[in-house]
């Protein structure tokens, strides 16, 4: 992997590879996927304290969080889904709505609203290290909440229909969803920055 | 204050005022009117991030949190509205959900059920110090979710009646409301604690 050091030499050195912290294997995979063999990386599960706020700020302090733990440079992930007609919430919080109310109760969150659009929001920030701002891609998927259709082993992929699609993220083959995913554009940025960046990783032995 | 020191030498003891963590003068004004003079106090504004999670929980790492900055014996305190038909929810959340949908949403959260039951929850922790446990008092307060009705100056205090009263928080007397209120049971807890664990408060100067 110390192969991977990239060649500009103008761009911030990094003596250690980017920790994506993730306990999630599928979505490790995902940013593997993504990502490619651009950037030195290792995974690593911390226990951070879950943050309420708005979705950037909430991603920015995670990775600070995660950058003075590591003492090294960090990626972190979160997703929201953000009803319109509740100006944005669940957002971060939907994790805790799914778990509590599920499927069912989500679409009756709408009950009182003709307005069933709503979007998938995927942050990603990454800190060079410790003391460092920061910086953040937000990856957003337009689309409406619908009554659960689909395979139930994905969060809240059920009932989120996105733009253009007959389909619900659930119902959407894999390939299909990961071509216009909030997580796919939001990584996709995260490639753009490295790739222009030019950070240079100065690694031994990974 | 020094003469506030408490007798039972049994008891730990506390080498600092117990610092409540707010930035708000109401709110320290009912504890200092609840708690009267049997505890040395001094007041704070700590930038803490927001926790999500349980609210006991939240309410504990809050402490431990501020104990650790502070480097003493610390009280925290936060609020949340628990809807009986989202399982809780928005409960910790619901400073967001009251500033981004207001009282006609919350309301509006409710719409597809016939439950309109609810419960104020207040907790309160106390943490001697950084790395002591601390330890949680939570009051709570019976009620439904209505439109709002009466002076809007005090978050969702005029969408909450409480059970066996014909008014809302907003509509109640101050006296009347702070007899029943969840603050007020909280708080009742968090004195007789003080009163049961015997503290001793060596300080000279306060």
């Amino acid at each position: 992997m110390a192969a991977a050091a990239m060649a500009n030499a103008s761009g911030r050195v990094l003596s250690q590879p980017v920790t994506f912290v993730t306990g999630n294997a599928k979505k490790l995979e995902e940013v593997r996927t993504i990502l490619g063999q651009s950037v030195p990386f290792k995974s690593l599960k911390l226990d951070l304290p879950e943050l309420q706020g708005e979705p950037e700020e909430i991603s920015k302090e995670k990775a600070r969080l995660a950058a003075a733990q590591v003492n090294g440079p960090v990626l972190v992930e979160d997703t929201c889904l953000c009803f319109n007609a509740l100006k944005g919430l669940p957002g971060p919080y939907i994790k805790w709505f799914l778990q509590k109310i599920g499927h069912e109760g989500l679409n009756n969150l709408l009950m009182a609203y003709d307005d069933k659009s709503a979007y998938a929001l995927c942050a990603f920030s990454f800190a060079v290290g410790p003391g460092c701002e920061p910086v953040t891609f937000m990856g957003k998927t337009m689309g409406k909440i619908v009554p659960a259709r689909g395979p139930n082993d994905f969060g809240w992929d059920p009932i989120f229909q996105p733009d253009g699609y007959e389909q619900t993220y659930a119902e959407m083959p894999k390939e299909e969803k990961n071509k216009i995913s909030h997580r796919f554009k939001a990584l996709d940025m995260v490639k753009s920055h490295f790739a222009e960046a030019g950070y240079t990783f100065q690694i031994d032995n990974v």
